[in-house]
Parts: C-alpha cells; sequence; structure tokens
C-alpha cells in the first residue's frame, strides 16, 4: 500500500523520524541514574512502546489510565506499570488490583486517605499487593496532595495499610512543561520540582521508603531529569511530537501528521479538507499545514478544515493535504489506527489498541 | 445495572428526555410538505437513529463521511441516505457506488467537476446510479459552489453524465445557526437560504429535475423549516442538545452527559474529575457542570476536569459530577458507547457504531 491509497482523514507515522526520537531520548538517559518512564497516554499503540522499550533506558511505561495498563499487561509490554493518575471510581481499584494479582508490578498516585483506602481494600481482597507513589502538589492546580507534612503524613498512612506499599513519590510540573522561553521553563520547572525533592527526602527521613521520585515531561526532559534525585521522568509527547511541543528548543521531530483529502477548492484563496477536528484535535489550537508555503488552517468544523491558500497554490479537489496537530494525544485518541510509512511505502497499520475506553469496548 | 456503577469516564444519556426530543421535532414537521432528515453525525448510534425514524415526519438519515452510511446500510436503519458532503479521496466514491449498487438510494453533495467524474465513474463500474445534490455555498466558507449560474451549470452537467442522477440541491447555513438573537439568526438565515432557493428556481427553470431541497440545522430548524419550497432540514444536536445550542430558544432538552468520578478535592474551591477533553470535547468552549450551584469548569486537561467549587460544596473523591458538553457531535464521537439510563437504571448500552472511521476498524 502507499501512501496515496490510505483512506482518509488518516494518522501517518514517519518510522524513521519516530525512530531518531526515541534513540535521542535514549541516549540521554543512557547510563541513568535517570531514567525515561514512556507516556502510553500520547500514543496508546504497543507497537510504539515497543519500540521504546527495546531502545533503553526506560524503566517501565506510564499509563493515564486503568483502561491503558489493562492494555498495557495484556499485550505483554512490560510488568514495569505506573499510573500516574488517581484511581478512584466504579470498578477502577478492583481492575488494578487484578493486574497486581496476576503478576505486574501496578503502582498508582495517591493523594487522598479516601484513596487510599479504596486501593488497598481492593488490593487486599485480591491478595496482591499494589505500590503507591505520593502525589505531590508542585503547582498545577489538579491532584496532589500538597508538599512537606501532609505529603509525609500521607506517606506515613501508606507505610502503615496492608495491601499496598509505598514506593515513592511523584508530582507533574504541567503548568511549566510548555513554556516556550527556556530560562523561564528552567527556573519554574526547577522551583516546581524541588518541592517534591525536598517532600522525598521529608519521607526519608521519616524512615519511609523512598525509591522512586517520578516527575517531568517532554517538556522538561533535560531539565527535571537533571535534578539529583529525580529517578525517572514520565515523557510522552517526544515520540510524534505535536507544533504545541515543536516550538521549544526540544530536539526532537516532527513525526506524525493528520492526512487528509482536499473536498472542494471554492475559491483561490481558500481550499476544504476531510482532516477536520474529528480527525484532529483542537485543544492546544488550530494545527499547521504541512508543506504548502503560506497556507494556514482558518478554522476547523467536525469533518472539515478550512485553509486559507496562496492564491498561486495549484492544489485541487482530491490531492492530499497533511496537518500537523498542536496537540498529540487527543488527536491520535480519535482514531483506530496509525498508518506506518517509510518514504511514500506503508509498512504498517498499528492498531491504537488503549484508544478511548478499552474497557466500553470489552463488553 | 445503577448509574452509579457505571465506569467512569461514560456518556450518559436521559432516554425519556430524549424521546421527548424526538417528538418534539417530528410534531413540528407532521404532515410536511418539510421533512427532517436527522444527521446522523450528531450521535452515530443505530439505536438512536431507529427511535427518531420511527417517530415519523421523517425523509431518511443524513450522514457526512461514507462510513456512517456504510453503518447506515448495514444497520438496515433506512434505504433514504444523503451523504451531505463531498465524496473525494481513496475509494470513497467505490464505496458510495457500492451502497447503490446495493440497493441503497444514496445521494452525495457535489460542488466541483472533478469530483462529479470520480462519483460518476465509480459509478457506472459497479453498475449504479448515485443520486446528486448540488452543493451551493450559502456563506459558510467552506465547500460549495457559488450560488446562481455556476451551480446551475454543474447541474446541467450532472443531468448530462451517466451513472449519476440529479436529485436537487442542498446548502448549510452553518455560520448561522449559532447566533443565540433570534431576530438577527432568522434574518441572516432567510436570506442565506434564500439563496438556495432562487437556485433551485433557476435549475427547474432550465428543465432540470430538483426534487429535494437539502438545508438548515438544530438552530435554524423552525426558520428554514419554514420557508416555502424547503423540502427537508438536516437537524442532528436537537435529539441529545449540547449547551451551545441550549443558548438559543429552541424547544430541546439537554439529555446527555459526560458522567465522571471526582479523583481529588486538594482544596475547599476545587476539585477534579475524571472527564478531561479525551472523554469531553472543548471545540465550542469549556462544558458546563450539571447539577451543582456554582461549580464552574476551570479548565481541561487530557484526563482530568479541573473544576472551581462553591467551598461549601461537601463534593469528595469517589463521588460522580456530570459535564454538559459544549457541543455534541465530537464528544460523542470519543466514547464506544452510550449508557441509555431511565432514571438511576441503565436500561440500555447503546453501540456508538460508526464512531470515528469504521473502515479503519474492518480491517
Amino acid at each position: 500500500m502507499k501512501l496515496h491509497e490510505i483512506p482518509t482523514p488518516a494518522l501517518v507515522v514517519d518510522v524513521a523520524a519516530m525512530e531518531r526520537n526515541i534513540r535521542r531520548m535514549a541516549a540521554f538517559y543512557a547510563g541513568g541514574p535517570c531514567l525515561v518512564r514512556p507516556h502510553f497516554k500520547a500514543h496508546k499503540t504497543p507497537e510504539i512502546a515497543r519500540r521504546q522499550l527495546a531502545a533503553g533506558s526506560c524503566t517501565g511505561l506510564t499509563c493515564a489510565t486503568v483502561g491503558e495498563a489493562e492494555v498495557v499487561a495484556a499485550e505483554r509490554l512490560t510488568g514495569d506499570i505506573l499510573i500516574a493518575n488517581e484511581v478512584v471510581g466504579p470498578g477502577k481499584a478492583a481492575r488494578v488490583a487484578r493486574l497486581a494479582a496476576s503478576g505486574a508490578d501496578v503502582k498508582v498516585a495517591v493523594d487522598s486517605e479516601a484513596g487510599l483506602d479504596d486501593i488497598a481494600r481492593a488490593s487486599r481482597a485480591a491478595g496482591a499487593e499494589v505500590g503507591v507513589l505520593v502525589d505531590v502538589g508542585v503547582g498545577l492546580p489538579r491532584c496532589g496532595v500538597a508538599p512537606g507534612e501532609p505529603a509525609v503524613a500521607l506517606a506515613r498512612r501508606v507505610e502503615a495499610t496492608e495491601g499496598v506499599r509505598l514506593r515513592g513519590v511523584m508530582g507533574y510540573e504541567g503548568h511549566v512543561v510548555g513554556i516556550e522561553d527556556r530560562a523561564e521553563r528552567m527556573a519554574r520547572a526547577t522551583k516546581a520540582v524541588e518541592r517534591l525533592l525536598s517532600t522525598a527526602r521529608m519521607v526519608r527521613d521519616a524512615g519511609l521508603p523512598c525509591e522512586i521520585v517520578s516527575a517531568g515531561g517532554t517538556g522538561t526532559y533535560d531539565i527535571t531529569g537533571r535534578m539529583a534525585g529525580v529517578t525517572e521522568i514520565q515523557a510522552g509527547s517526544y515520540v510524534l511530537m505535536d507544533s504545541a511541543y515543536a516550538k521549544l528548543d526540544v530536539p526532537f521531530e516532527q513525526a506524525f501528521s493528520v492526512l487528509g483529502t482536499v473536498l472542494s477548492r471554492p475559491r483561490p484563496d481558500q481550499c476544504a479538507s476531510d482532516n477536520g477536528h474529528k480527525a484532529c484535535s483542537m485543544d492546544h489550537g488550530n494545527p499547521a499545514v504541512k508543506d504548502i508555503d503560506g497556507a494556514k488552517v482558518l478554522f476547523l468544523s467536525d469533518e472539515h478544515a478550512t485553509i486559507a491558500l496562496p492564491p498561486e497554490s495549484t492544489l485541487a479537489a482530491g490531492d492530499r493535504i497533511e496537518l500537523w496537530p498542536s496537540h498529540i494525544d487527543p488527536t491520535i485518541n480519535l482514531h483506530d489506527v496509525l498508518y506506518a510509512l517509510e518514504g511514500d511505502e506503508v509498512v504498517g497499520v498499528w492498531p491504537i489498541a488503549a484508544r478511548g475506553y478499552p474497557e466500553q469496548r470489552a463488553r
């Protein structure tokens, strides 16, 4: 199959560029002590995770949902799984406990006693032991217990609770990973992660175990990942990238795009293609147009991209057009497969096995 | 199964409210001459389409993609299908031709000679006859041939081309359907659709057939749908509604929401729940919070909604929270099933059979 035969809209991956991204990240962390724990939520695609793990410098995978962790286990990608999120809601703790009982080294984030009790109860019921990282709020207004004494108190509770095992702490400096100015990003990331590190020291000073200190993302992999005491970085986007991260000074290449077909050229300065926002997320803004100088997305609707063109462009109905999404995770989550390309040749059609909520499909 | 047992995030439908919406729309068009052609793209769910068709006042279904039309045919929802979109791109015309050859009365939108030639060639190759509506640009900057003489010229070409049959014209006043002020919406919709109607008259004056004049949406169903000469309205959102259309003076109820679970209450004035933008689209803005006075979505991230709460709220980790999406179509497109509720009882789990790109899953 060739590129021009792919039904559109569709996601296409430049395999060579992706492999370069994977090798760059592996080379950066080669020898440790900090390693990368690639975030599976970015692509939800077993074939990509296998290549990330095979490249080395990895310590397992990060997941955002229980459904992703179940796919990681079912596909035997790794037994070392961190669900970097609170596991709360109908059936979720029991599903994590089942993963642990089946032999996976599963760790979850906990930021409340209620959440802790829930996972511990399920873990005991399954005869398992689930690992726990205390989730420390380091500035992103979302989840996380306050750094310092409140986090230490929760760690003490974890250590005293049967069915779970305290493994360490995590924090996500998500409020700074996208800052374009490097000096400011570095200053603010350092300040945020220092809160996590000082909490880790307090946990150890209290005589509690804290082998894992997990943080970071693609925007801070070489800042947070160089701070003494951080043991792993939860980077995801680096492997395929997006136009938001491309604005930063990170050495990763745009390795995927949303392939579309021009449906209409109703006027010289405009066309409409079939890769709208059901194919390309816009939560981080409009996508960029690949390989057409002067072209710009005017707006996306459900099934259309309306694109401004230089009037001299010869683009016509039936021609291909590629968009670079502003945000990788939700864009990939819209599709069921990735078309892997070497040049114009489709060398694989990779299932996005953990797309959406796999537990809904298992019914 | 009860509401509190549904794994989150998940889409839940208030079946009674949905049925009232369906009956209201059917009652409005009862007796014609204009009928509703419910837009399948809004929900992509065969069970809902069946109920819309069973309520009467319908003339088949509208689809936005070939994949949706294939699901409509495979599920035997109706044989009367309008793909209200240009069918351009690898394999698409051939797939439409196969639907026509298998007996479906399929109509597609055409706005260029290239698009016409493509569908006609595929139709002849399949020994079929595909219906064509000339897609007329009525103001939305997207697809569509210019009203008046250019549209008539294209209609003439359709009539002269073997393998296709001219059925009429369509236009979508999408640039005005969301205007909140009714007088302005009415004035601008009337002006836009008058372009379509005058084009239809010119087509007939040229001795060409024009049995179908298709336009409209939920925001203009009672404006465009009352204009003499319009034969059908392509309304979709009315059946379940969203917070954007709820701002208009349309008599339809919010009948679905994105059910989530509170993961964390890190501070009195804020919580984080698990229904982020991978579960609830934000292309029309943030969702609203259902049933909690004073609560407001601050921002959505991939897997989290960060929500401002009145400090006196007792909401805690493990509690349910429901969001009303700002846009129905892309929100439903994120999920595989709808949980149908009567009160707190789950009375059905409906597959969103045409979610995403079904042709990718058929591989």
